[in-house]
């Protein structure tokens, strides 16, 4: 095990009619408040007059912004920092999935960042303060509630980068399951890909003696699949959403992952596809990951027969590992392929054309500065290119 | 799932060397620190020498309270407050296991409590101020380095009772598995014992539709009862201290309890032992909890062969669920019994004269105001001496 530093302070408030008390949680940190969404569903839902009423009764002021499209934009964020600034708001409250969080984040830390608030995301630098973040999440998926990560697309220059500090840590969020009911399909489906790929980069690694570690990946994984099959067929199975719900802020909020070296090479070849097609994070990820995992898996046949055995069931012969693994992925793309999602980047609208472009932007090659991705094994612009032909 | 409120903000900081450098960590939150600790081990250890040069070396004043004992005294806590008042202590570090840290939380909300501070743990009232506690844990058991929760005994009353608040959450807590590898081997198998307990108090519910708490908690005791053994085997062994440590703070932060109904019914059993005898809680629980299996498994057979299977290994027939179950519990008293710890009241030293005075106690009887203890099963003080006798 490796030394860690552990800091998971975000407040989680689940379950039914959570999302009522919003005012009541808030009042004792915000007079004033962003209120940041995205489009009109949740005016449909009734989530918007719900917040709202409790804000007011809370007696906090709140100013609006909407807005917040899937790989959340630059150009709103940087709107609402102006926003901010301008209504001297003293907290954002989040209601959507991870864009409207990510959004939020970004807001949050660049009504005091002095310049331009992409800087931080191009140069990693170390933010001093953010305002706190509250957020009522609409979609799990991103695990944006519990995590100190942020994600924005520069749509002028087509990048999409990430960003983290835990000084981005939501305050607390609220999760109520019923809230997922209305969520198409498809959602569902990208969203449990989403959770999942925040396990498997944090499971696959070469580090060694991560007992407990591996033993609360394999637990969430395998909530998260035998859940989503349960949410597919009832998209109102209230017990099916608790879990994927909670399952996909354990699998975000850092805990997991402590003490191992991660890899997060999916996620990296991901933005890729999200910042120039603009296709959904989690079809991207259920396409790339068993391509990702027939590339790399001889690299450590070990950690990939555990995977195969504890998490998809695989029972074989030890002596055959190679069998074994490809069992256990031919069952990770099986399930995505129950879930809906698509099995190639062709199926995703995804051509041929600039497969050497991304992966050359992957690794930071098509900058000059080429780095490795991945912890499990490094892959340079070649070997991304290799794992996007795998699965075109 | 049952709706919940998860809120674990301590920040864990794991590995080797992690101690060294507790005064560049407290700087931020304190100029004159309460250094609370328990005998000369940390002396002889050469831990007291390394925390001390390193509070200095950050310029933060401090001065030491040391003679905690196990089941942690009351009258020292009233030493502890007076002496915060004193000096203006604005941040107590708690150097040693769960007694040193209960006792920190208790003087911790002394400081600002207006009264007598047993009144707090008696009537449960709300506190509304504490200071902070940091912590360096020494003996991985209690969980306490990361709970909001403080046990204090009154050795006037022969008293023993427990007291939670979030506001006693620590601030951060340094763990260093080297530091572990001095202890005895019975504060071992007492520590293995109190974290498994931890989890089982959590894990035995009559809440349906559990699935993800239930892995996490079946992954939490299989990695606790693996690396005592290891640890057992070589006291030096790092690794294993490290799934120890790791699998203690996991066991106690809330995590694995969220959306269930807990029990608990074994910590207040147990309780009682202390009270009086001033025996070892973790070996109180390791005879107690077979016994309280024993007594209530017939009333959830199926959580009952859930563990027998999914923790204890236990391969049999489902149609005859009795026998699968009895051979779960078999095994885990053939687990504390490799541990080196008694099967029996009577090896602990604890005669039939109190068991029901005990029993009283345990439910309140005693004091004319009985409420059943224990959420899986409800105890009345009947049924808990008919558990102390099933173990006598």
């Amino acid at each position: 095990m490796l030394n860690f530093d552990f800091y998971a302070p975000a407040r989680i408030l689940f379950g039914k009619d959570e999302e009522k008390r919003i005012g009541d949680l808030l009042k004792p940190h915000s007079k004033k408040a962003l209120l940041h969404y995205g489009g009109g569903s949740i005016k449909k839902s009734g989530l918007y007059g719900t917040v709202t009423a409790s804000l007011k009764k809370s007696g906090i002021d709140f100013v609006e912004l909407s807005g917040v499209k899937p790989n959340p934009r630059l150009s709103l964020v940087r709107t609402g920092i102006e926003l901010c600034k301008k209504e001297k708001v003293d907290l954002i409250l989040a209601v959507g999935g991870g864009s409207v969080i990510d959004s939020a984040k970004a807001i949050a830390m660049g009504v005091y960042y002095n310049g331009d608030i992409w800087e931080v995301y191009e140069t990693h630098k170390t933010i001093e303060k953010a305002l706190p973040v509250a957020t009522i999440l609409t979609i799990p998926a991103a695990g944006s509630e519990s995590s100190g990560d942020t994600v924005i697309t520069n749509e002028e220059k087509r990048l999409k980068i990430g960003y983290g500090s835990a000084r981005l840590r939501p305050l607390l969020s609220v999760m109520n399951p019923e809230l997922f009911f209305t969520l198409p399909k498809e959602q569902l489906a990208y969203g449990v890909a989403d959770m999942m790929s925040h396990v498997f980069e944090r499971y696959f690694t070469n580090t060694t003696h991560t007992d407990l570690t591996d033993g609360l990946c394999e637990a969430t994984l395998k909530t998260l699949m035998k859940n989503a099959l349960l949410a597919h067929k009832n998209t109102r199975d209230y017990d099916a959403w608790s879990e994927l719900g909670f399952a996909g802020t354990v699998a975000h909020n850092g805990l997991v992952g402590m003490g191992r070296a991660q890899d997060w090479a999916c996620h990296g070849m991901e933005h890729e596809l999200s910042a120039i097609y603009d296709v959904a994070h989690g079809a991207g990820l259920a396409i790339l990951t068993p391509g990702w995992m027939r590339y790399v898996y001889k690299d450590n046949v070990n950690m990939f027969v555990q995977f195969a055995v504890n998490v998809m069931g695989v029972e074989g012969s030890y002596r055959d590992p190679d069998a074994v693994i490809q069992e256990g992925i031919a069952r990770l793309r099986d399930f995505f392929g129950k879930m809906g999602l698509p099995g190639t980047l062709s199926g995703l609208g995804i051509g041929e054309d600039r497969l050497e472009e991304m992966a050359k932007k992957s690794t930071g090659e098509a900058f000059g500065r080429e780095q490795p991705i991945g912890g499990l094994k490094k892959l340079y612009w070649r070997d991304v290119l290799e794992i996007y032909n795998l699965v075109k």
